[in-house]
């Protein structure tokens, strides 16, 4: 079994290199710390591409309550690393990129010099606690690479990764009090209870195991780790921080703090001593496991069993070399290339794998799990992620988001809900945001032909997910052909999002010839109509008794029925028909102005406010690109007569919400998702509707572009006259002939082929 | 492997079947009940011998606080079931057997009737909560069956089980309102924090499965459970009474607490609803294991497919009534047959078992392992059980007494600590009492040839524990000969312990031809010498400048240097070096009177109130038997001329302690030594020194003895001119020969053969 996983890996990877000509190094242009100021919420620590690890530094790790109260800062560390920060905290090897949310920062690592401190202290006073003081010009971040001097200790630290293992390195100056500390309390969103049990296991001078169990934004959560140094440690000791020791009584039995081999309790730290001499190494590497302390040794050694720091990182630079050079570019400047490959790089971390070497992990129903001929994944935000970061998973890393979708099939297979996922996180469901959008992956990757186990299953686990009645308001969406008001707060999202959802079933039934299943949702896919108020002309509150909710404000985001979005925004989510929304809305004469008006007017601060997840950047008018549910609306202008103006729009969206700065993100990153959307667009196109097939035209940023496809087959994107300002697409040829319509199809593309641009600065 | 460890339990009934021939039903003589009265801390419920479930009623479950202060009444019930309670809260399935101090009490079951209460109640009040009252009345309780009336809700509950299965069976009135209580938060010992996580799922409506993981007497503990009903329940719901609740707004997405298949948190309760007619039968079966879910599922459908109560009861029964006929007695009175198979009874329930069917369990390093050829055991109080329950084992079940002490070098290949077990509680080390005494268990299982793994690696795992400098005053004892008072509460039972524990090392060494070892430890078994007080005459707490303590009361067990013990008591302590022991103590002159005085002397009050675990009724003179450092005592006047007073005291303790009573014990149970003590002192020899390979002569109480031996042998003791009276041993012959010394060898005992005791109301 694992030689046939290490086998498709490699296949992977030799395909990937076969079909790239590694002309110029792509990872030059990655900058991992694009986003970590604000609200980006990406990290800048190393992770190789869909790593289990992602090895970070922590600025904070702010407390989930402060002073008994909800404090607001825990917010901005969802992965632990704010730019503006004075000081670092530790190195810890769990963090997801960009989301709204935050967890894991697991197994914190922090070397130090001096008395020995144990707790972190204060951004204030560093000194007062192993925190160090950093800064910028001592900081180097890579893909697979993160260097800093650590100005209290004076040790240097580097990190970088393998799939399962993070690599430290830390060149240490001359002390007789050189420590490596080991925070397991530590974590991102302290919760207060968050950590329900932490084992550690010194089983010699140079190993350790353990594990945490958790109860975060992952409720029920285990993982383990196998810790190794370099060099022996002279002596360790462990703190224990918790309220109470059972059995205390029974310690005198032992010094149990001072060089004994285990502990177990909720708050544990451990500390382990070295001399060292000027300008010394002492290595560390730190493997995860969802499964086992043993699973955990076991990744260590398969993956990562020498001590050759600069061999780890230079193969993990090469995996992202060769991922990046999928698509390869060709662009103005070096901002459009830093962008482009940036994106890529933030679109290439999640989904994360979630399996051992052996291919074991926990599944959602708590027990032990082989993922069979395919790589497990978790870390599905698809709330996000199923409107364009799995649509180009499906063009580039094809094998992997078939693997993507057979692991959500496992996860219905496990789940007690009898569900696919809605949010996975580490094996967990957190049922984070509406919809059910397990289903557009699904039946976008059937659409495209693009699945690996039995597509008719596939298909009956979103049925299944999508009758679950007891779930959040589908009884009513049944029954009445919407979410009533009374049963979810967000009722109009999820109707509008069911519908979308349902109308994906729709077509992977078709394709699959399941007639009925196609009738009962197709119909259902309408039920976008059944929350339209002609009245005020927006998506509104439907109650239980047919009339719309009286109080309403369609500026507002907060508690009008929607989520992350207000209904001037979700008004237009109905991405599977938008020539019958525009119908729905009035006809062209009064929808192009209310698309105009969009991104024109004027959004009182007062909304701003209340909208989540974004900066002041990352909103153009009352348009909303730094949350997700806008993201197709550029692209509703395909639909009237006015396509230029999508062109338009796009090519001002892309360098106004994209800089390759730490504060070059307008909102999260949402696991890849606005990369996703960066990437397509830049390109020249973007899916519209995963599930249709088809790609709507935009217009490209990019000069040309050479996408690698599976079979050694590229399609191209040439752009002719390109400039700034030649936003507006004259006309197009596919394989030199005419294109008369505003989509390619995935067919089209998959095929291989060109598709040449001629660019204008005036539109038709 | 599953097939192999089947057939040699198979093989092992097999023999015992076909050794004994059961002319009558000796289960009928065994009264679970007995010790269930004050301080014998024994369990009235189901189990079969060895099992890995105890499946029984608790009438309380007393929290180890009460209002912020230490609960004394917690250690009443050790074993939750405490026989002048007239209420019963409800069944568990895990429970210690005699022991000192509480845990278990896992997944607590309760079937009522009307209104749904889901807390407990109290006992003055049953009716506010799901506890019932009940009277002795309307109970029975057996070898492998309980049975009882519950008055409240007119349900009579009966129990059974197999190895893994806890098997119920409720016989329920009509009612619209019946329903099964699953409470996880119930525990004995119920530490504050003690329930650090539970997790349930429904898995369908007559499947549930779950685990808990506590920080209790066993540190580090995860219980897993499959649960299975014979009628699927109408509905199920939840309660959870944690402190705090993670993402309880996520919960809006379904109503989690009615109908839904799953919650995670520490503290949480479970019930299921029926509707049931007058007399119908809802049965219960619970299946438990150390591994998994998916391990504990695996057990319940390979030991307990069907649903036939009486047949798994008569199975079990069967089971005990094969390891009964191992030794069939006869005997005058009934009295004295219930008080033998009793304590048969008693001393086959522990050690338990402790993997699941297909050989897996947690070992003490947290991982996983596989019992590869043999059964792995778990509940060694070994400070109690190393004297004569092992010993016992040895003769009438050496496979299962070879597979723990196989099971004690796992543990000690597993140890972070690298240590044979001290007190091994579900796989977790507590490190209870005085010594090592793993080594004396191991010592004379490898002097009788009693091994199944690598006897010179028992050995080396013998040296490595007593090596151990860091370990309750190890290091001292090295470095002077005894363990200083400075390092230890209890510097003169470790020094005495240790002494006999490194005699036994000598011997094992000796028998392996291993002349280092044994030079070096025979050395340290003389270590006896170094605590006696020639000055006072009683061994004595000893400081570190060779002094010995200045403040120091003979009489009292409160920190005067002893465990369970004051030092008129353990000046005894040298079980393997008696006739050098009467020298020290001044030779027999000063040693018989020494001994008499013990026997006779009066205790005042004030040192009887701070003897634990113990009644009055368990303290004869200043000999306590009811704590086990002197069980060898009454034996030691068989190295002094007077081998008849021996006999004496042996026929006054055997009917004092013990009685087939509910309070027929005179201090706890201790897992079985104290059974052991009966069943050997009743057969009229005892293992004074276990690895010394004799066992010294007393006075037998039954009349005939067929002790069944591996390959068709028996050794029976065969006594004349028996009577209450007749207690002195006037001649012995084996095998038709004079006996002209006060032991039998091991050999002449495994050999088989007839001990012939001839009797009279004179000493010689």
């Amino acid at each position: 079994m694992r030689y046939l996983l290490t086998a498709l890996l490699a296949a992977s990877l030799t395909q990937a290199v076969a079909q790239s000509k590694p002309s110029e190094r792509l990872v030059n242009y990655v900058k991992p710390i694009v986003g970590t100021q604000r609200m980006g919420h990406t990290f800048p620590g190393a992770t190789v591409p869909f790593g289990m690890v992602q090895l970070s530094p922590e600025t904070d790790t702010a407390s989930y309550e402060l002073n008994g109260k909800y404090n607001p800062r825990v917010y901005e560390y969802c992965a632990g690393y704010q730019y503006e920060d004075k000081t670092i905290v530790g190195f810890s090897h769990t963090h997801f990129s960009g989301t709204g949310h935050s967890d894991l920062g697991d197994f914190l690592v922090m070397p130090t010099v001096g008395a020995l401190k144990l707790n972190s202290g204060t951004a204030d006073h560093p000194g007062s606690g192993y925190r160090s003081a950093f800064s910028h010009s001592n900081e180097v971040s890579q893909a697979n690479y993160y260097k800093v001097k650590l100005d209290d200790s004076r040790v240097t630290a580097e990190l970088t990764t393998t799939t399962r293992v993070g690599f430290h390195q830390y060149t240490f100056p001359k002390s007789d009090q050189s420590h490596i500390i080991l925070d397991l309390m530590s974590g991102i969103y302290n919760y207060p209870d968050k950590n329900v049990w932490t084992y550690i296991h010194v089983v010699n001078d140079t190993l350790v195991t353990g594990y945490r169990r958790t109860n975060g934004w992952a409720r029920n959560r285990v993982l383990y780790f196998a810790l190794t140094f370099s060099k022996p440690f002279a002596q360790h000791g462990f703190a224990n921080y918790s309220k109470r020791e059972v059995y205390n009584g029974f310690w005198g039995k032992f010094n149990q703090r001072k060089n004994f081999p285990e502990l177990a309790a909720p708050q544990i730290k451990a500390y382990f001593d070295f001399k060292t001499e000027e300008g010394e190494k002492i290595k560390l590497k730190m493997a995860l496991s969802p499964v086992s302390m043993e699973g955990a040794l076991n990744n260590l050694r398969t993956e990562a069993p020498g001590w050759n720091f600069d061999q780890i990182k230079e193969k993990g630079q090469q995996q992202w070399e060769d991922e990046l050079h999928k698509i390869e570019i060709q662009a103005k400047t070096r901002t459009d290339k830093e962008n482009f490959y940036t994106s890529m790089y933030h679109a290439l971390i999640n989904p994360t794998i979630y399996m051992d070497v052996d291919g074991q992990y926990k599944g959602v129903d708590g027990n032990i799990h082989k993922a069979d001929g395919y790589v497990n994944y978790t870390t599905f935000s698809l709330w996000d992620t199923y409107r364009a970061l799995h649509p180009l998973l499906n063009i580039i890393e094809p094998k992997r988001n078939a693997d993507m979708v057979t692991s959500m099939l496992m996860h219905y297979r496990q789940s007690p809900e009898q569900m696919l996922p809605v949010w996975s996180n580490s094996g967990n469901e957190n049922w984070c945001m509406s919809g059910y959008h397990s289903v557009p992956v699904i039946a976008d990757a059937i659409i495209k032909n693009n699945v690996n186990v039995n597509a008719n299953e596939l298909l009956d686990a979103c049925v299944t997910t999508a009758r679950h009645r007891n779930y959040e308001g589908i009884g009513t969406y049944i029954d009445k052909g919407y979410v009533t008001n009374e049963v979810s707060g967000t009722s109009v999202s999820n109707t509008l999002e069911y519908a979308f959802d349902d109308w994906c079933i729709a077509q992977a039934a078709k394709k699959l010839g399941r007639t009925d299943i196609y009738n009962e949702f197709i119909k259902r896919s309408e039920n976008f109509k059944n929350v339209y108020d002609k009245a005020s002309g927006f998506m509104r509150p439907r109650l239980n008794d047919g009339t719309f909710r009286k109080t309403f404000d369609a500026l507002s985001t907060n508690n009008q029925g929607f989520i992350e979005g207000n209904a001037w925004n979700y008004t237009l989510f109905v991405p599977h028909q938008p020539t019958e929304l525009i119908e729905l809305m009035g006809g062209e004469k009064r929808f192009v102005p209310y698309l105009d008006s969009l991104f024109t007017m004027h959004l009182p601060d007062k909304y701003f406010a209340e909208t989540e997840d974004i900066t002041r950047d990352g909103i153009i008018g009352n348009y909303v690109h730094g949350n997700e549910p806008s993201h197709h609306v550029a692209y509703l202008y395909n639909w009237t007569s006015q396509p230029w103006k999508t062109q338009e729009r796009v090519r001002m969206i892309l360098p106004k919400m994209y800089k390759p700065t730490a504060d070059g993100l307008g909102g999260n990153d949402d696991t890849g998702q606005m990369s996703a959307w960066y990437i397509f667009s830049s390109l020249g196109f973007y899916p519209v509707a995963p599930g249709s097939g088809q790609y709507a035209i935009g217009s490209p940023a990019v000069q040309k572009a050479t996408i690698h496809l599976a079979g050694n087959k590229t399609f191209v994107v040439d752009v002719k006259n390109q400039s700034e300002k030649n936003v507006y697409v004259q006309r197009m040829l596919l394989n030199g002939q005419p294109l008369n319509r505003l989509y390619i199809t995935d067919a089209e593309l998959m095929n291989g082929g060109t598709l040449t641009f001629y660019m204008s600065s005036k539109h038709k």
